[in-house]
C-alpha cells in the first residue's frame, strides 16, 4: 500500500491522533491506543503482533520495510512539524504505531498476577509492568483510580511489557475476591522480612498507592505481609523500586 | 523576622529562584539548591540542617511557625501567581526553601557506595538514592553525563534522601581508582545469579546509562558480575528497578 501522506492539522484522523496521544484515557473511548517510537513498535511485532497503522514523519529516517509489517497496515506520512505536535513526549519520536487496544479477558483467578491499588504515576505503572514481565507474573489488575494502563506515558515506561501481560482496569476491591492465588502485601513495620520468607507461588502482589500505600480493606485481605530490610534506617523507597524487589523475590524462589 | 512580601516578577531575588527551579544545572553556578514542597523541606529539617530561606505563597496553607526554623533564616512571600511561575513541576507546590549546595566531600575510599555511570532520567536517579539511603549506602559518586544530582527533579524523586548521602559528581573513571572497595556488576547473559551469590559488603554498585548500560572499561574493573534471574524471559528492567534489586541484596546480607 503506498502511502498517505497528510499535510493539515486539522484532518480527522489526525485529530484522533492527537487524542490518543495527549489524552491518556482517550484510548477507552476510541478503542486503539498509540505506540510512540520504534523499541515499542518493534515490541508489538516480536509478540507476533501487527498494528492497524504505521505513522512516519516525511523526514523520518526509520527504514520500515524490513519490520514484516503486513501490507494490509495503513501507512501514514506525517508533514514535518506534525509529529511534534501530535507526541505528548518531551522528546518526540519520528514513527508509531495505531494499534487495536487488546479485548478485556476475564480475570483469571490462577494467574501470578500484580495488584496496583491506585498507583498514580505513570513512570511508576510502567517500570512496574516491565519488572512483572520479567519476572514472571502474567497478569495485572488495576483497581479503579490507577493510572491508565494503555495511556502514551505508561506505554513507553512500559517498554513493551504491555504485550507479554493480561492486562485489566478498572476493577473493584470485590472483584479480586475471584482470585484463587493468595495476597502477598508490604508492610514498613511488621511482618516477616522478605528476604528470609518462604513465599507462595502463584501468588499475587498488591502494590499501593504512592503515598498512602495498600487500602486497609485490602491489607486485610493479605495471607502474608513482608517487611522489606532497610539498614539505611526510615528513608522510604519509591513505589516502583519497592514493587521490583518484591517481584523480584518471588522469580528467585521459582527460578 | 518578618517576612518580606515580593510582588514583582521582575525582582532580582525571584530571578535567581526562577533559575534554580528550572535550570537544572543553576545549582552549579549559584551555589544554592531549591527544594519545593513541605515534604522535601520538612526531610532537610529532620536531618539537623536549616535552609536559607523560606518560601511561602501568599495564599499557602502551610503553617511553618511550628517546624523549629532558625530566626535568621530568611522568610519571603510571593504574591500568588508567582510561585506557580517559578516552579518546573507539574504540580506546583505552595513553599520550599532555597538550601546552600553541600561543599563536595571528598571521594572515600572505604564507604558503601552506588557509581552512576551516565544515567539520565531524574526520576531513575531520585529513585536510586532513596533506595541507596534506605538500604545503607552512604556515598554516591556521579561520573559526567549523568543527570544533575541536585536539580529539582532529581530532588524531588529523591524525598530526602539526598541529606542522608554524601554525594560526588562530574567525576571521571579514573577517580574510582581511589575506591578500596569492590566494584559490582549487573549483566543480562552472565555472571552468578544475584539472588544466589555471596556479596561483599562494603561495596561499589555500578549502575549504567538507561540504555547502554555500564561502559565496558568501568565492566572490565568489576570485581563481580551478577544476574538478576528473570523466569519472565528477555523482557528488561527499568533502571532504578534493576538498581533496587541489587541494593536490597546487598542488604540483605548485612541484616
Amino acid at each position: 500500500m503506498n502511502p498517505e501522506i497528510i499535510s493539515s492539522r486539522d484532518n480527522a484522523w489526525v485529530k484522533k491522533l492527537r487524542a490518543l496521544a495527549q489524552d491518556g484515557a482517550a484510548y477507552r473511548k476510541l478503542g486503539q491506543v498509540w505506540l510512540e517510537g520504534d523499541h515499542l513498535c518493534r515490541a508489538l511485532l516480536a509478540r507476533g503482533l501487527q498494528p492497524q497503522a504505521v505513522v512516519l514523519a516525511q523526514s523520518a529516517q526509520v527504514q520500515v520495510a524490513q519490520w514484516g509489517l503486513d501490507p494490509s497496515v495503513r501507512r501514514v506520512v506525517l508533514a514535518d512539524g506534525l509529529m511534534a505536535q501530535i507526541s505528548s513526549l518531551e522528546s518526540p519520536a519520528a514513527m508509531g504505531f495505531v494499534h487495536a487496544l487488546p479485548a478485556a479477558t476475564p480475570l483469571e483467578p490462577q494467574l501470578p498476577s500484580v495488584v496496583l491499588d491506585r498507583l498514580q504515576d505513570p513512570g511508576n505503572v510502567g517500570s512496574i509492568l516491565r519488572s512483572a514481565a520479567a519476572m514472571g507474573f502474567k497478569q495485572v489488575l488495576a483497581l479503579k483510580g490507577t493510572a491508565a494502563l494503555w495511556s502514551p506515558k505508561v506505554l513507553r515506561a512500559g517498554m513493551g511489557a504491555h504485550f507479554a501481560l493480561q492486562l485489566r482496569e478498572g476493577l473493584s476491591e470485590a472483584d479480586l475476591e475471584a482470585l484463587r492465588v493468595p495476597l502477598l502485601a508490604t508492610s514498613p513495620h511488621r511482618g516477616e522480612f522478605l528476604h528470609r520468607a518462604e513465599l507462595p507461588w502463584p501468588c499475587a502482589w498488591l502494590l499501593g498507592h504512592e503515598g498512602q500505600g495498600v487500602s486497609d480493606a485490602l491489607l486485610a485481605r493479605a495471607a502474608m505481609t513482608l517487611r522489606i530490610v532497610q539498614p539505611g534506617g526510615e528513608e522510604s523507597l519509591n513505589a516502583a523500586a519497592a514493587a521490583a524487589v518484591c517481584l523480584h523475590a518471588s522469580a528467585a524462589r521459582i527460578a
